[in-house]
Parts: structure tokens; C-alpha cells; sequence
């Protein structure tokens, strides 16, 4: 997907929610838990009642790959049901070796046509270029993340005249190896208050930011520090839109919590 | 497996040899690419070929990614296949928030039985910890890779009183998470002059030794730098075996090259 069509898409929903289908086959409701098709059912349902509201799906990889095979075909089917009008995001947290990361570009990109995927820095340039090399594919690399564990290294502080965090570096050396058409950055949103000085970094680039709901993250702050001339947000949601319902009444309420992040997005454009 | 078991394996082998299963089906030999099970084949006759010089396989889940849920398959009727006595690597360079990390854990170490995976410290603790509460399960940190790209990241040097590289303190701050019988790191043949140092801050762990072969590290040198009294090396060869024949002799040619290794292995123990 082409960031003209990203941005033309957030400025006519007045939406930059992207719903995350982290799937759990403990959580949905038990008429379809029971059924063999019920997560597939299940993320239809979500998609279907959703659709207006957000401009991307995220689905998280995880939780397929605990089912096997079956989990990647559902995926798959997943995948294919999400309106071309949306980005599909990968949340794969990928990245290896140069020879192998080129395989899971073919298995997020052809495979299994997404529009982008998550990758992780630690293994440098040659682990993300391959990701790179498709055209209008996106590749979000992991910058300051949502989680307690940001501490143990992201944050860690690094000699050099900027004495910058480990993630500013990663930041600011990841923005040079593509352009804004096809790199963005995942910055937790319970690190709100740190966008302001990411922007200051990376001030023209589409940020990820989960972490609102479930997590605890404030979409006001977000949007307060984060947008930029061109809005350069996705906000992810999943927990509090996929489990806002425990019954028969799941899609409605998950359309519920959805429209109100749209409402209070609205607010911020 | 127990390290105990593991190390038994090592010594009875006089081989610390992991072979890779990074089996790529534009690389098979002809006459098994144009077979439906084309790639299990080659991956049960390379076993074949090779159980007796080596003490783990590692399979790369990219590979098997890039084919979708087939591959997924694939994956599963390999590991169901290699010997119990072999050590079974997810090499899988996985990691996320906690409650994501946990599934998967559950891909890895239940719905596919390995033994071990592989995973990237970025994201901290939280993100590494739901590995760690399977016993008799092993997770294989990312220290210093084999990839140019190691510069990028791993080498940066940090604030502090050590002055350590990031990789440095990746291995220190991780292994205190966990004991010698459930953590690994891994740590690049192509880098054998830091494993020296390396030693300093994990004396004790095993260490996966990716980078020989293929991409150019020196088994001689892995050797004198990174032994220590129980052996704790596991160095990992994937293509120089896999493709060591073309032909119809591909399994007789990897078991002529696992074996040299092996031969190798056993002068240094």
C-alpha cells in the first residue's frame, strides 16, 4: 500500500486505528470456541464490525503459530477477508541473517500477502534490507516498545556526543536504510511522553503504537506528541476491541469500543 | 533435554556439531524437487546421513515459513523425525510483549516439540521470561551474530563503568534470568576473536556457534577460544552440508562433510 493512499484513508474515516487480531482460542466466546472454524469465524466477525472504523488490521503471529498449520491457514484466510482498503500488518517481530531474512520477507509478502511486518533490530542493516526491497511493502521496525522489558536494553544509554538511548540510535540509523514510503517505527504508547523526543528524530515517519488499552497507554497522549503534518500515526488496539464482548454479543460491543476510538481519533485530525 | 544429557552426547560423539536444516527447495537436488515431499525427503535422508557425527539439528523456521502452513507441516515431520537423543533448535529469533512471547513458547515447545529456541533480547525480560518457565527446555539468547550487521547494534558501546558493547551487556543482564540448564546464547563464528572475551561474562554456558561454513568462520578458532570444562559449545554448520551434493548423492556427500567436522570436533575435546 502506498503511504498516499494510507494517509488519504486515515483523512476519510478520520480513523488511524489499526485493530489488532491477536486471536485467542481461550478467549472468544464459547458458541464459537466450540466450532472448527470458530477463529476464522471469530476474525471475520471482528473485520466485518470494525471495517469502518480503523484503516489497518495487525495480526499477531503468535497466536496462529500455537495452533500449527492450521493456525498459518487461518491466517491466511484471515488475510485474504481484510478489505483491500486496509493495511495489513504482520506483528512477526522478525529479522535474521541476511539469506534468511529474505525467506520471511517471501513468506509475509508472497506467501501470505501482507502489506507490512514487524522486524526487530538487534541484527542490523543486512537482517531488515531484504524486507526493503519489495515495493510498497512497509517494514516496521521496533524502536521503544510498549512492554517492561524496554528498560533492560532499549533504554540503555550509549557513548557518542548525543548520549543517546539505544532505541534513538536504532531510530536514527534505521531511517537512513529506506524513505518514508516504506519505513516506520514501533513506539509503545505507554511511553507516550518519549514521542516528543522521537519525533525530534524520526519527525516525518509513521509510528505503530501499541500499547492503548489493555496495556494501559493513553491514546491522548499519543496523539498529542505523536502527530505529525501528515498524521503519522497507527494506533493499534486489540484486547479492548477483540474481548469487549464475552457472548453471542461480541461483534457488536467490539464495533463499540472501536467507534469510540474513532470518535475521540476525530478529535485530534 | 538436560544439559547433563546433552553433554553425555558431546562426549560419546567427540562432536559438538548442530547441523542446520535451512533446506531451501530451489537448492535440493532435481529428482526430490519435483517430488511432493520433496523437502521432507531430503530433510529425513540428511538426518539419516548425519545422526551419527552430530548432536543437534536446528531447523531455520523461515524456510518453512516462505512455504505457508505446508511448511508448517514440514517442520513438524522433520522434528518428529530426528532422534530423541539429538537436541531439537527452533532457530526461530522470536520475542514480544510477555502474554505474546507466551504463545510462542507454546508453538515451540508444545504444538511442535522442540527442545530449544532461539530469541532476540531487544525487548527485554518480559519478553524472554515465558521461555524460561518450561522445563527441560532450553532458550537460546542472541548475543553476537555472524552477520555484518552485528555492527550496527551489537557493537555499539555503552555508558557505564565497563564501557561494554551492547552484546556485553546483553549477556550479562540475561544470565541472571536463568540457569546453565535453560539458557544458550548465541555467538558468531565469524566474530571467534571476541568469544575470548565473551568467556569473561558467561564462562559457563553453552553457546551456539553459528557462522562456520558458509559464511566464512573458522571452526579451529571457535574451538580454542570458546570451550570451557564441560565442552559448552554447539557450532552449527547449515548450507556447507545440506549442499554439499547436487545430485542423487546429495545425503552420502553431507555425511562425508558432517563427518569431517566431527573428526575436526574431536581433536579440540
Amino acid at each position: 500500500m502506498q503511504r498516499s493512499t494510507l494517509i488519504q484513508q486515515i483523512k476519510e474515516k478520520k480513523s488511524f486505528l489499526c485493530v489488532g487480531l491477536d486471536t485467542d482460542a481461550n478467549k472468544i466466546p464459547a458458541h464459537l470456541a466450540s466450532q472448527p472454524d470458530g477463529i476464522l469465524s471469530f476474525n471475520k466477525a471482528i473485520i466485518d464490525a470494525t471495517k469502518y472504523h480503523c484503516v489497518s488490521y495487525k495480526i499477531n503471529t503468535a497466536f496462529y503459530e500455537a495452533m500449527g498449520s492450521k493456525g498459518w491457514d487461518i491466517m491466511a484466510e484471515t488475510v485474504s477477508y481484510i478489505p483491500a482498503s486496509h493495511l495489513k500488518i504482520a506483528d512477526a517481530k522478525r529479522a535474521d541473517i541476511g539469506n534468511t531474512s529474505s525467506y520471511y520477507a517471501k513468506a509475509f509478502f508472497e506467501t501470505i500477502p501482507f502489506d507490512a511486518i514487524t522486524v526487530a533490530p538487534y541484527m542490523g542493516e543486512d537482517s531488515i534490507r531484504p524486507f526493503l526491497e519489495y515495493e510498497n511493502k512497509w517494514t516496521i521496525v521496533l524502536g521503544l516498545t510498549s512492554n517492561p522489558g524496554a528498560k533492560d536494553f532499549e533504554m540503555l544509554k550509549l557513548q557518542g556526543e548525543k548520549e543517546w538511548h539505544l532505541y534513538e540510535q536504532v531510530l536514527h540509523t534505521v531511517s537512513k536504510w529506506g524513505d518514508l514510503q516504506q519505513l516506520m517505527f514501533v513506539t509503545g504508547a505507554t511511553q507516550a511522553t518519549a514521542l516528543k523526543e522521537i519525533r525530534k528524530i524520526v519527525p516525518d515517519h509513521f509510528l505503530l503504537v501499541p500499547g492503548v488499552g489493555a496495556q494501559g497507554g493513553s491514546l491522548q497522549e499519543v496523539a498529542e506528541n505523536g502527530i505529525n503534518d501528515e498524521i503519522g500515526l497507527l494506533v493499534n488496539a486489540s484486547r479492548a476491541i477483540l474481548y469487549a464482548g464475552s457472548d453471542a454479543g461480541f461483534a457488536s460491543a467490539a464495533q463499540k469500543v472501536a467507534a469510540a476510538y474513532q470518535i475521540e481519533m476525530s478529535a485530534y485530525l
